[in-house]
């Protein structure tokens, strides 16, 4: 379902071919998971709906996988935080960029961030640096959920507290991130969105050991590997 | 290099938009072997060809994937050996079909089967099973490049001699072939060519172990996000 939905996506023009492909690397992940939330992504959720609680400007980045798997999901999100909505694309075009944009609407956002950028992330090529300085180049916390490396990167660099959702721990984004949810994008988000809903007004969480939590996430995947393996007749 | 030949063959409609989706799959699996021919699918290259060599009527079934990815060398080892090429689709459309036999001529293929099917796989969907007599049908032993579970049974329970190449080790395919090369196609079929060269005139090789050989290969990537994980600071 999860793959129709993306394909039908990419007919649109709201997906990019890349975008396919990270799918299935994710999907490759996802499957020596066992599919399912893994404990540790669970503590991550948790660590992220606090972060996003006691933000001063929270901001969510969406690109063209997230509006397409989970457009109902994100916008329930940036509404519970609340937090702003931002169309942050890897391979910018002003068709994809309307597409998006209207596609979230459609789906309920009242707002959304990105068309009109005015302010650049520092280190990245000029398209792939484009920001709002209303949202994400003035956020204090941001989820930038399935995002690349570079842009992972560069946000941390500025200073930001930046949440990432990657089903591959060992990738750059999982590595660069302040919090990293190793967990599907469509089970991740209504996850954080019910965390939201429990801890309003609590005190914000512990600090979190992001390494000592991705060590966690990669033993769980050998561990379902080893038994995996030992399921083999 | 090798996403954006699939890339452009998608563009081009040889590949079909689950041929991305699977490709990123695939990329997943390749990272966690260190993108490297490992010892185990070097062995499994090598029972190949002892089995290629061997069959009186061996046949290289196609899909888009790999005529995009590696044409000349699908053409170079059907030469080698000789073997037949037969485009066998799992979204199979003449428009698809045309394209992929007219890709593998332009890389120096003389005759390529699948254009005028007159055969049924037995216990597939009619448009899935479809293949001709004189290849697949008839053939002792098939190399069916990152072919799918259900073909992969079903000319196994056909009775012929199997090698599917794919990078998992746990999936359908892999299970359900004589001999699975746990290796990217565009280094696993250049390898085998070099081994029938090799090996041309020599006895047929010994029984080989599939499931051992599969638990092997799992444990190599186990092995790898170990030390991946012990490198991790």
């Amino acid at each position: 379902m999860k793959r129709d939905r993306l394909i039908q996506a990419y007919r649109s023009g709201m997906v990019a071919e890349a975008g396919m492909i990270a799918h299935g690397r994710g999907e490759a992940f996802d499957y020596l998971l066992g599919e399912c939330t893994i404990p540790e992504a669970e503590e991550a959720e948790m660590a992220a709906a606090s972060l996003l609680l006691n933000a001063s400007n929270p901001v969510i980045s969406v690109n063209g996988n997230v509006a397409a798997l989970c457009p109902e999901a994100v916008v329930g999100l940036a509404k519970a935080i609340p937090a702003k909505l931002e169309v942050n694309l890897f391979y910018r075009t002003d068709e994809r960029m309307k597409l998006i944009t209207k596609h979230l609407k459609d789906h309920g956002a009242r707002k959304v961030l990105g068309m009109k950028p005015d302010a650049q992330i520092p280190g990245l090529e000029h398209a792939r640096g484009l920001c709002t300085e209303e949202g994400i180049f003035s956020a204090d916390v941001v989820l930038v959920p399935l995002e690349d490396g570079d842009r992972a990167q560069a946000l941390r660099k500025m200073g930001k507290t930046t949440i990432v959702i990657d089903l591959n721990p060992l990738s750059r984004s999982a590595r660069a991130a302040s919090v990293t949810i190793v967990d599907e994008v469509t089970r991740a988000i209504p996850k954080i969105t019910g965390f939201v809903g429990e801890m309003r007004g609590l005190p914000p969480a512990k600090a979190f050991d992001n390494e000592l939590h991705l060590r966690k996430a990669i033993d769980r995947i050998t561990n379902s590997l080893f038994e995996l393996r030992c399921a083999f007749k």
